[in-house]
């Protein structure tokens, strides 16, 4: 226990998983990177996403009541992070460089180029300070059958895509299968 | 465009990172698997956790406004499963498997044979139905000098965090680093 070290309050969940969340803005569809989302809820299925209020995308979220998660694969990383780069507010159109399609939704922009993209509504805004909570409903779940495995879900290893970690700000690659969920405790022994 | 299918609404983001969150119920601390875990805020530095309202470890933290999120090792990979498979409602002494400790808060119990622990207060709870989100605080960030890199940051490779994929319900190892973040963008080429 002595060997044990305290960094401070600011510590990250390692990893964290790389988004594209797509809104409309008054000058069309936008992007941009976040990796703070993830699901909160089985049924209604509902993800968060913690933003920075001042982003071009959180307005257009907040008009129009809905958002898009796409998860780019690790061909677009230079990609992902040049949206990161630049802002709507500072005149980049980032939409220009994806195939943008609709879902279910009339204002939650999707990129074709990535292998999934959910689709959602705003189930509430939670208020946090300098960000807000986007927690969304999932409406629609875009792939292609090509990123599905034998037994028709996404398959990770088909998708590719990839995490950030903090505060050291790197990329990874996803790696190998070394396990299944609600299955590999079997074999655990307690100890007495 | 054609190609594009949907899955309806039951998507997932890929991937999401395995913790065990921790709480204190009336028979001690116990310890719960939870991969709906991200960061949402920098400053404060809160995260969100997603967890199914009749969970004993819900109970624990709604009682003492404190929890942790421990982030296991692929070591811990079967003995975390098992966590998911038992729970303390049904009589399962879970922390009796590790050495717990504590941090700066009274009510975040911590497993030292995680590489990283953060212990949090509650911010807020947001009830979405059959699960709530806990908002937390982080508190303190407990490691050690062995996980961290030459910078004095947590080094995922040193680490050796899982993650989680659903509906598959697979665990995945961390790859390889292929990219700097707020940096890889700057060498692409935007297409007029």
């Amino acid at each position: 226990m002595s060997s044990r070290i305290d960094l401070g309050p600011q510590g990250f969940i390692y990893p964290m998983p790389m988004t594209l969340v797509g809104a409309d803005l008054p000058s069309g569809p936008n992007f941009m990177p976040i990796a703070w989302v993830n699901r909160v809820q089985f049924n209604p299925p509902r993800l968060a996403a913690g933003m920075g209020k001042t982003h071009a995308t959180n307005a257009g979220i907040r008009e129009h009541g809905e958002f898009s998660a796409c998860i780019p694969d690790e061909s677009m990383l230079e990609l992902t992070d040049w949206c990161g780069l630049n802002s709507a507010l500072r005149g980049a159109d980032k939409a220009s460089q994806f195939e943008v399609f609709r879902g279910r939704l009339a204002h939650a922009p999707l990129v074709s180029e990535c292998p999934l993209c959910l689709e959602c509504t705003v189930h509430k805004v939670v208020d946090l300070g300098s960000h807000e909570l986007f927690i969304g409903e999932i409406a629609g779940t875009w792939t292609e059958q090509r990123y599905l495995d034998d037994g028709g879900n996404p398959d990770i290893e088909k998708m590719r895509p990839f995490m950030l970690t903090m505060p050291d700000n790197r990329y990874w690659r996803v790696g190998a299968q070394i396990g299944r969920a609600w299955a590999a405790g079997r074999s655990y022994e307690p100890r007495p």
